[in-house]
C-alpha cells in the first residue's frame, strides 16, 4: 500500500501546523493500520501548535500530531492475533518498552523509554495511523464511539480520581479544563459525597454544572478555602485534584484539604512553586501524588465500566466539531478556554 | 432516678421473650442515658428469640435484648464532654476494651474483650439504655432518623461492600436478607458497574429490585454461575458478598468469582463447609475476607456520607412497624423471611 | 540448526520419564535459544513423574518436562532487543497471553490462556530450550548462578511472604518442603519478628533450622496451636503460610492465626477440606489468599534484591546434585521427602 | 500527695530553662503517676530551649518540658484497669481527644485537639509525671529499659520507614540527626536492599556507619544524585526519607528518587521551598507523604517487635548521659550536632 493520505503535521520548529499529503504508514508485523474516524484536540496539541518551550525541547519535526482518536482497523500485521479489519478501536498512545523496571512492575505509564505517538512519532491527526497490537483498545459497542475519541483525557481523569479511596469522600477539583470537567462525573460515580470545582472562566463554570458539580466556585470572587471548610464541618475535603497548574490554586488546595487527605497533581505549572512543607504537608500528614497518563490497562477497564454502565455521561463535554481542514479555527477555540472537547472529523 | 421502664428481655434459657418492667439504668460517669425512640430487629435477635445453639452458649439471662435503635439523650455522666440532653443519637453496640492488640491497631470491631449490648449486657429493646460516650454516634439532621435505627446492619453492609475496590467492579450478593438488600444500593453508590442478587424467596426478590439490583436470580430455578459468566465476558464478578450461609450458595460464589477476585463472607453457616482450596482459592488467586461488625468509626462516617448525599436510599428496606407490645407478631414475620427491616416503636 | 540434543520427556501417559534424543528447538523471532546449564526438580515434576490425576488431566505427551533452570543464551530471534548470546539467564516459565483481563491488570500470573513450559509445552530438562524474550530474566552477576535454577520456587515463596505486611509480623509456615523452607529466610529478611515452621520429617526439620527458623515444631508430637499461643501473648501469629496441603495442618493454621490475620494458601490439598467459616474466618476477621506463581515481575525484582543484598541465603536449600542421566535416582530422593532442592546438571 | 519534686521548666518567654521545685502532680481517675527514671532530649526540646519562632507561638509558660522518658508507675487512678504500681512504662505523649474525625479513623496522631505533654502541658523532665492510662506503653522486659526513653523518636523513624513498601527497596535518608540515624537499622530490618545516608557533620557520619548504613555521603563533597544513580542501575532509590529540612537536600531527594517512588517528609524546613511540581512530582509519578508523630499504636507494636527480636540495635544511638542538674551542658551538646541521643538521668 503506497497510497497517499492527509495529515496534520508540525513541519518545522515554530508556531502553527500544516495539513499535508504523505504516504499511508506501512505496518510492522505486530501493528494494525487504523482508518481514523474522529480525533479530539488535547491541551498538549495546543502547546505543540503554539510551539512552547516544552514542545521545542521535545518534538523533532516533521511529525504528525494528535493522540486522541478512534477508528476502524483496515489491515493487521502477521503477528496480530486479537483484532481484525472492521474492528472499531482506539489506542493507548504511550508506546511502552515492556522491558524497563517501570514496565515490568505495572507502571508502564511511567516507562523509561516511552514513545508517544503524536509527539515523538507520527500520531492520529491523519487519515491513517499504525499502532502496535498491545496498545489497541476495542471500543465497546454499548457506547457512542465518538466518546472513544476522548479516552486519553478521560483516562487521565479516571486515573486521578481513582488513585485513592473515593467512596463517601469529598472532592475539590482545581481547574475546569476538559480533564477537570471529566473528573466531576467520574468522582460522583466513584462514590464521592460532594464534588466542588474551582474555575474562573464562565464558559467552563457552566459546563461544570452540566457535568454534575455540586458547587462551582470562582476563586477570584469567593474565598475558596473558607467555602470548603463550611461545606466539610471545618475539616476540608478528603481529596484535591489539581488540574490548573496555577500557584494560587495550588496553595488554595493545601488550605482546603483535610488532614491525612490526598492531593493529586496533574496540572503542569510553568515554573517551580514555593510549598510550605511543614505546615502544608508534614503537620497535616498529607499524601501527594503525581498523576501521569493512564494505567495500562486498569484505567481502561474502569473507563469502559463507567461508560457502559451509564454511571458517567461524557456527552456534554464534547462541545465542538470541525472538519480537519478547519483545524486553525478549532485550535483557536481550544486556546480561548471557551470549549470542552473539540472533535476533528 | 429509680423510675421504672418496660424492657423486652430473655428471662431464662429457652424460646421466647418477656416484656417486663425493670428499673431505668443508672449511668456511669462516662455514659449517657438514652430514651429509645425506635428499634429494629436483627437476625441475631431472631436467633435469641428462638434460643438456638449460639444463643444458648453466649447469653446469660436475664438480659434485655436489642442492639439496633435510635433515641434522645436524656442524661449525661460527669465525664461526658461531647453530647448533651436533647441530642438525637444511635450507637455502636460493640463495647470495645480500648486496650487489646485489636483495639490498639484499628480493629476494635474484633476486640478480644468485646461486650455487645443486647447480647452480653442490657440492650435497646427497652424505654431507656445506658451507653458509653465513646460509642455514641450523632444522627445527622439531614436524614430521616428512623434510618438510624438500622445503622448496625447498614454498617455491616457498608463494611462488606467497601472492604476492597468497588469502582467499576461487578458484584454478586448471595442472599437477600436485610444486610444483603442494603448492600445493593451501597455497591451501586460505591461505583459498582453491575449488582446481581441471588435469592429464592419471592418477597425478597421483589425488594431487591426496589433496592436497585440489576439482576435478581433464583438459584433454584436458574444456573447462577452460568448467568454470571454471561454477564461478565466469561470472567466472573469482581466481588462476591456471601450473606446467606448456605453451602450451595457458597459453592456458587466460588464458581462465579473472577480470578484475583474478592469473596467476602458475612453469612453464618450452621456447620463446616467443604471447600476445594486448590481449584477455588489457590489456582484462581482468590482473596477471602471474614467481615465482622463495622469499623469504628470509618464505616460510620461512610454511612453518614452515603445517606446525607442521597446516594443510598434505605427507605424501601423498612417494611414493617410494630408497637413493642406486639413483639411476638413482629418476630414471627421476621422469622418468615417475608420482610425487610422491622421497626419496633 | 537441526542439531540433536538430549531431553527428559514424558513420552506417553503413565509413570516414569525417558531421556531421549530430539531436535534442538527452532526459535521464533521473539524468542531466545538457551543452552541449559543447571536444572532443579519441582514438586510438579514429581507429580508428572508419578503421573497423578492432575498430570493425567493436564499433560499431552510427548513433552519435555522441567521449568526450573538457568543457562546461557546461544541464539536470539530477529525481534529480540535486550539480550545477546553469552548472557546468563533464567526465565519465568508461565508464558502469558498479554491480552486477557488478568494480563492487562498486573495479574499475568493468573493469565486465562497461560502456557507453562515443562507442562503444556517443551521445558527445561533438555540441553536447549526456546523462551520468549519477555519471559527472560537476567541472572545477576553478584549471585551464585546455581541459585537461579531455583528462582521459580524461590519466587513462589517470595510471592507468598510478601503478599501482605511483613515488618514486625510473626509467621507460621505449615510444611517444610522446598518452598516452605525458602520462605523462612525470606520472612526474616522481610522483617518477621519470629518464624515458626511445622513439619514432621526429621530431614526437613533439620534443614529448617539451618534456614533460620526460630522454632521448628513437629505437630504430631506437640500441640502446635498451643505453642503458637504461648509464643504470641495468646494472640496467634500475624501470618500463616500453608504449604503442606494437609487438612490437619490447615485446621491448625486457623487455630494459630491472630484475629485480623493473614492466611495464605499454596499447598495443594488432594480433595475439598471442611472449613468452619463462622468460627475460623468471619468472627476473627481472617484474610485468606490463594497464592499462585510469581508476580511478573515485581516478585523477580524482589528475588534479585534479597539475594544480591545477602539478606537471604538459599545455598543450604540445595542439598543434592545429579547428572541428568541419573534422573531416576534424583526423582526417587525427591519423592522420599529427604531432600531440599535437587539439581540436575 | 503534696510532696515536692524537681522539674525542668520554661518559666517565661525567652531562651533557657530553669530547674525548679514544684508540687508532684495530682492524678485524675484515668491517669497514672510515673516516677521518671530516664529522659531523652528531643530536637523539639532544643527549639524550646532556644525559644525559636515555633516555640514562641506554641508554648504558654510556665510549663515542664520533655516528652521522651521511661519510668515506674507509683500510683494509679480509680478507673485505671491495666497497670499497677511497679510497672515499668513509657508513654505516647500526644494526648488525643478520641472524638474528632482523625481520632475516630485511625489517625489519632493527627488529632485536631491534641495536647502534647512537654509542650502544651507539663512533661517528663521532672521527677514525676501524670499520664492518661490510654497513652501508657509497657516497656518489654526483654529490652534495655533505657531504650524506652527514646521510643518517641524511634517511633517517628519506624513510622517513616514503614509508611510504604520496604522489602527489597533501596532507601536514601537525608539528614543524620537522631531520627535519621534510627531509621538506618529500621530500614534494614524491614527488608531494605540498601540504605544510604546523606549528612555533612563528621560525628554523625561516623555514627551512621555504626548504625549500619551501606553508604554515607557528604553532599557538600560528593554529587549525591549521581552516586545514587550509580548504586541503583540509573533508576534512583525506591524511598527517600527527608529528615534534614534543608532546601538543597530536598532537591537532591527529588533528583535521587525512582519514578513511582516514595518521598516521605519529616524534617521541618524553616520556610517555603520551591518545588518543580511538573518535573519532580507529576512526570515521574512520585508519592509524597507528610510524616507526623507515631501511629497509635501500630507503630508502638512494631517498635517492640523490632527491639525484642533483636532486629534493630539502638544502643549505639545513645551517646551521652547527664544528670538533670547538668541540663545546660546536655542541651549545648545537643545543639552542636555532635551527639546521638542524650539521656538525662
Amino acid at each position: 500500500m503506497t497510497a497517499k493520505m492527509k495529515a496534520l503535521r508540525k513541519m518545522k520548529p515554530g508556531q502553527g501546523l500544516d495539513l499535508v499529503e504523505i504516504e499511508v504508514p506501512q505496518i510492522k508485523p505486530n501493528e494494525v493500520l487504523i482508518k481514523v474516524i474522529k480525533r479530539s484536540i488535547c491541551g498538549t496539541d495546543l502547546h505543540i501548535y503554539q510551539w512552547d518551550q516544552w514542545s521545542a525541547n521535545r518534538l523533532k519535526p516533521p511529525v504528525t500530531i494528535g493522540h486522541e482518536f478512534y477508528g476502524e482497523i483496515v489491515e493487521t500485521g502477521d503477528e496480530v492475533r486479537h483484532y481484525k479489519p472492521g474492528d472499531i478501536v482506539t489506542a493507548e498512545m504511550h508506546i511502552a518498552c515492556h522491558h524497563c523496571y517501570q514496565c515490568r512492575t505495572n507502571s508502564a505509564h511511567l516507562c523509561e523509554n516511552v514513545v508517544i505517538l503524536g509527539v515523538d512519532d507520527d500520531g492520529a491527526f491523519a487519515d491513517y495511523i499504525a499502532v502496535p497490537e498491545m496498545n489497541i483498545w476495542r471500543v465497546p459497542k454499548e457506547i457512542d464511539p465518538e466518546l472513544a475519541a476522548t479516552y486519553d483525557p478521560f483516562g487521565n481523569a479516571v486515573h486521578a480520581v481513582t488513585a485513592g479511596p473515593t467512596v463517601g469522600k469529598s472532592f475539590l477539583i482545581l481547574g475546569g479544563g476538559p480533564i477537570g470537567l471529566a473528573a466531576i462525573p467520574i468522582a460522583k460515580a466513584a462514590g464521592a459525597s460532594i464534588v466542588v470545582l474551582s474555575e474562573l472562566i464562565d464558559y467552563r463554570e457552566n459546563l461544570a454544572r452540566k457535568m454534575g458539580a455540586d458547587h462551582v466556585i470562582d476563586p477570584t470572587k469567593e474565598n475558596l478555602p473558607a467555602i470548603i471548610k463550611d461545606l466539610t464541618n471545618g475539616e476540608g475535603v478528603d481529596v484535591v485534584l489539581e488540574m490548573s497548574g496555577h500557584p494560587k490554586a495550588i496553595k488554595e488546595g493545601f488550605q482546603s484539604v483535610k488532614k491525612n487527605g490526598r492531593y493529586s497533581f496533574l496540572g503542569i505549572p510553568s515554573k517551580p512553586v514555593p510549598i510550605d512543607i511543614a505546615e502544608d504537608i508534614i503537620f497535616p500528614g498529607i499524601h501527594i501524588q503525581g498523576i501521569n497518563g493512564r494505567k495500562m490497562f486498569e484505567t481502561w477497564y474502569l473507563m469502559d465500566a463507567l461508560l457502559i454502565s451509564g454511571k458517567v455521561d461524557l456527552k456534554p463535554l464534547i462541545t465542538h466539531h470541525f472538519k480537519m481542514e478547519n483545524f486553525e479555527e478549532a485550535f483557536e477555540i481550544g486556546l480561548s478556554g471557551n470549549s470542552g472537547k473539540i472533535i476533528l472529523e
